[in-house]
């Protein structure tokens, strides 16, 4: 169905509190009270039980967001003009199609070309009910967490000022917009390059407790999000509890109280699917796996090898001996323990930061590749057919990190999806090689950049990846950049990363938020706006902000991007203003 | 009195869990475990509040710290010897001159030249009571502060590992330590130097909330700072409610909730005083006084001129009109009002980022100066003098920022502090110009330095003062680089220092700990440790984690500076390891 456009509908106001920002949007500028009594009223036959929660946080959201107007005066002048605005009563849900309807949690751990996000969404201004509609209760839950977002508060009366509304598709532009705090099990890496670090945080109180997962969950979700890239192990901790392999964890974990049980996995996998959220989960190989070495020595090449930097990239050194069979059918099996019990149809087997040197001076492999007639690098590839094969297995699609294809020489399946993280000009060559890329590049999408150096005795060292990516840099990100109109539909999209050697408990909230939405609006809403304008980052930082404020009224501790002077007066701190 | 020295004590251990290091320190290896029924006897006639306060705040901390020891198994070799383990009964508290006692509150703001800190500490290994004496009891709490770091849990005992220990003498080297969380009236500043931001959290709700602002004070008090520079207003808020000037919030403010009351400050500085920290009040002066023009534009000169980076080092631009007479009597009058309701006896008045022109469009400033014949320099000259003549008429010292020394030409007191922040190397002119200095380097002690650029529309921008300064580099600074030993006595202390553009509540903690300890122990042990080796990072580490781990334990989001795979291996790593 469309929506019958009201004449007083026009391009959305300057700073609307839509992040992202919808592919289509039609809004007014009339004043619209939300009633005492406003209930929204699912007109599903037999809804399952995760769209009725959705539901429920919605309401509770529009009780208690009580954001006011970041505007001089808070909204104080609106007062006048609410006394006689019409009062929206309800909003109705309905599905548009006759298909079975599954619940949000199926929807979302769809093989992404499969997912149906998008919705439809009319707000009337004189009084009459709104209505959401969509395909799937997916997109349901995009556009409740949509209508969430336009509501102010002014002394208890909660409200909008850009009635009425129309969206009258709003679907991603892209299929794979993510996020990876990458709870790396905790453990932590990366020292030239960062990208196997594990969430730290998680380290230290069995992980990231499964609490501040959530809650990073239910962040992402508010921008909408749809993939949770768990780097759960690392060189430095596993703390994936696996029942086949207890010994990793029991060994490997930094305490026994650091762990992430079976259950533990499945609550966030549950968690994250009812929230619009599939959990791609890494086991980094055949690289950042030093850690295994305390349970498994036999299969560790280099195990923590002095120096460290010879090594590996970032200590402790110790890397998969790659050309045992042995340790081949280990890994495969420990993919297939992993990935067997989650409902992805993706699963990270990584492939960064491989290191020569390790494996030249391990006697063990040295001794295994001339039994095999083999070099290294046939030795990786049989490797990595092995370990990719127990994915296929499973009806599981591989990710892998860039060298993958572009330092290694491998049969890999052109099904394989490939993380960009070197650089954002790697892009380029990954899709003239013909595969699927994810956007993750370091210098504009790492988050963790320029809060200096952790490794030790280092007083002049800084961040490898120097300087902090801005929110402004990371939207001047182009999805398409260097990419040929035929390779475009290789782009499935792009994440921001967290690695975690700095990261805890205490900052992860303050690290990524509000600037990991940046990532989440550029491929949401891809290359321009609903007036047909480019993303440009002046028109953003008021609906930046109003997010980052939104967020912290939910409990989410983002951080400020400008002194509130700035935010009540847009423009006015611009660098030519 | 001297402490007998029992045979086995030794060099500190290495990882020694006190932060600052004290000056002087023998410890053994041996275990002793806390008596259940440990107990802190004062004995001191009449011992004032606030230090039974202390003491029962240390006891508090005993009880709940429940810091593992940072070695792997946390410590679980030691259940063993805890079983045979002397156990200590007590902690008595002696003062050992026969002055007035005064509370510590009062100790804490007296001249820093009279402040009192030292103490002398015995924990005996036999199961004997362990003594704390000073000559105050400023230098009670210390002492309270240093025992209640040696403490580990395991299994609910509470022990130490460095049995016995003595520590005859610890004084601080400098008698000024402080952090400047410049809880700049949640304004926030400084574009090009930083200096005069104020803490944007406190903007956000009423400034930093009183509680963020009384949890940095007890941080801070861990690590032995002993002044808090408290930048309280700026050029895009004035928070700080004055009897006399009750506009000037009232306009001034982000709104009637984001101010301090009177009742505010006294609460803060008597948490402050009793926690041995003096109050360091600032308002800038003449640059960055936007905000009064909201009540007072009469006193502003280029009031939200544009471009503002013509006009000022941030957004917005104002400057108090300097040689405007009224102006200079509304200064002079603001600033009693200020200060003489503080205890302390320093108060700031600022002075940094003067923009010339600001006053050279400004056609008051400019028929002010013909009237009274005189150059800006001139004008600016009767500016400081009427103002600080205002804070000499209350007994209080002024504290200004550099480029009142260094960058005009003024009739100043000699008794003027002077915070050198522009660069560290501008130290030394300071002190040929025989004025009292405190180090507030923007390269070695900025602690928001790295975070990125927040002006608008500047996507490539970076912030001013990259890179993020690491606690290794700050770490290294030395107070005494350039300056003579003539001049050394010249050289006060210093501080670290947070200007609040991108922060608030939300991550305030996180910017600041553990790396604004740094300068804690830099500026209270001084050149050397107690063994006598020179103050070296590789050696801080450890102690620096047990500090983090600690404020942790205490409520502190202080972050994770290493993955704990580091942390429980010490030097494992390290650069060259």
């Amino acid at each position: 169905m469309r929506w019958r456009i009201p004449v007083s509908l026009a391009l959305v106001p300057h700073a609307l509190a839509l992040w992202p920002i919808p592919r289509t949007l039609k809004a007014g500028t009339g004043f619209l009270v939300l009633s005492p009594q406003f209930s929204i009223n699912v007109n599903v036959a037999d809804p399952p039980q995760d769209l009725l929660d959705a539901v429920s946080e919605t309401e509770g959201f529009l009780k208690t967001d009580k954001l006011q107007r970041l505007v001089l005066g808070r909204g104080s002048s609106d007062a006048g003009a609410l006394t006689t605005a019409a009062v929206l009563p309800s909003l109705t849900l309905t599905l548009q199609n006759t298909l079975p309807v599954l619940p949000i949690s199926a929807e979302a751990v769809k093989d992404v070309a499969n997912r149906s996000e998008g919705y439809t969404l009319s707000i009337p201004g004189d009084g009459k009910a709104a209505v959401l509609s969509a395909n799937s209760t997916l997109g349901l839950f995009r556009g409740l967490t949509t209508f969430s977002q336009f509501w102010y508060d002014l002394n208890g009366v909660t409200y909008t000022n850009v009635a009425p509304v129309s969206i009258v598709k709003d679907i991603p532009a892209y299929v794979w917009r993510s996020f990876t705090p990458t709870e790396e099990g905790w453990c932590s890496q990366s020292y030239s390059r960062t990208v196997d670090s594990c969430l730290t945080l998680l380290a230290i109180c069995k992980s990231f407790p499964v609490a501040d997962v959530k809650r990073t969950l239910d962040a992402m979700s508010w921008v909408k999000i749809n993939m949770f890239h768990w780097h759960i192990v690392d060189s430095q901790s596993f703390p994936l509890s696996l029942p086949e392999f207890p010994e990793l964890a029991q060994k490997g974990a930094y305490s026994s109280s650091e762990v992430y049980s079976p259950a533990d996995v499945q609550e966030i996998v549950s968690y994250a699917a009812a929230h619009g959220i599939d959990v791609l989960m890494e086991i980094d190989s055949p690289g950042h796996t030093a850690i295994i070495a305390e349970s498994h020595p036999e299969y560790i090449a280099c195990s923590q090898a002095s120096p460290w930097s010879t090594f590996a990239n970032e200590p402790p050194a110790g890397q998969l001996r790659l050309a045992s069979p042995a340790t081949v059918n280990f890994t495969a099996a420990l993919f297939t323990a992993a990935a067997r019990v989650l409902p992805s149809k993706y699963f990270s087997t990584g492939g960064d930061e491989l290191n020569t040197q390790c494996y030249a001076q391990d006697a063990q492999t040295q001794a295994d590749l001339k039994k095999a007639g083999k070099n290294l690098e046939q030795a990786l590839n049989t490797f990595t057919q092995a370990t990719h094969g127990a994915l296929a297995n499973l009806g599981k699609t591989a990710v892998v990190w860039e060298e993958m294809v572009l330092e290694h020489n491998l049969t890999l399946s052109n099904n394989t999806v490939v993380m960009v993280w070197i650089s954002s000009e790697n892009a380029a060559a990954v899709a003239a090689k013909n595969f699927r890329l994810v956007h993750a590049p370091s210098d504009y999408f790492y988050l963790d950049c320029g809060a200096g150096e952790w490794i030790g005795k280092d007083p002049e060292g800084n961040s490898w990846c120097d300087p902090f990516k801005t929110w402004q840099k990371s939207y001047t990100f182009n999805p398409l950049a260097n990419i040929s109109a035929a390779q475009a539909h290789l782009v499935l999209g792009g994440q921001q990363l967290l690695w975690t050697e700095q990261s805890d408990p205490q900052n992860l909230d303050s690290i990524a938020w509000p600037r990991a939405a940046t990532s989440a609006e550029i491929f949401w809403t891809g290359a321009t706006r609903p007036d047909g304008a480019p993303l440009e980052g002046t028109e953003a930082l008021p609906r930046l902000h109003e997010l980052r404020y939104r967020m912290v009224q939910r409990g989410v501790r983002a951080i400020p991007l400008q002194p509130q002077w700035c935010v009540l007066r847009p423009g006015l701190c611009n660098i030519d203003s």
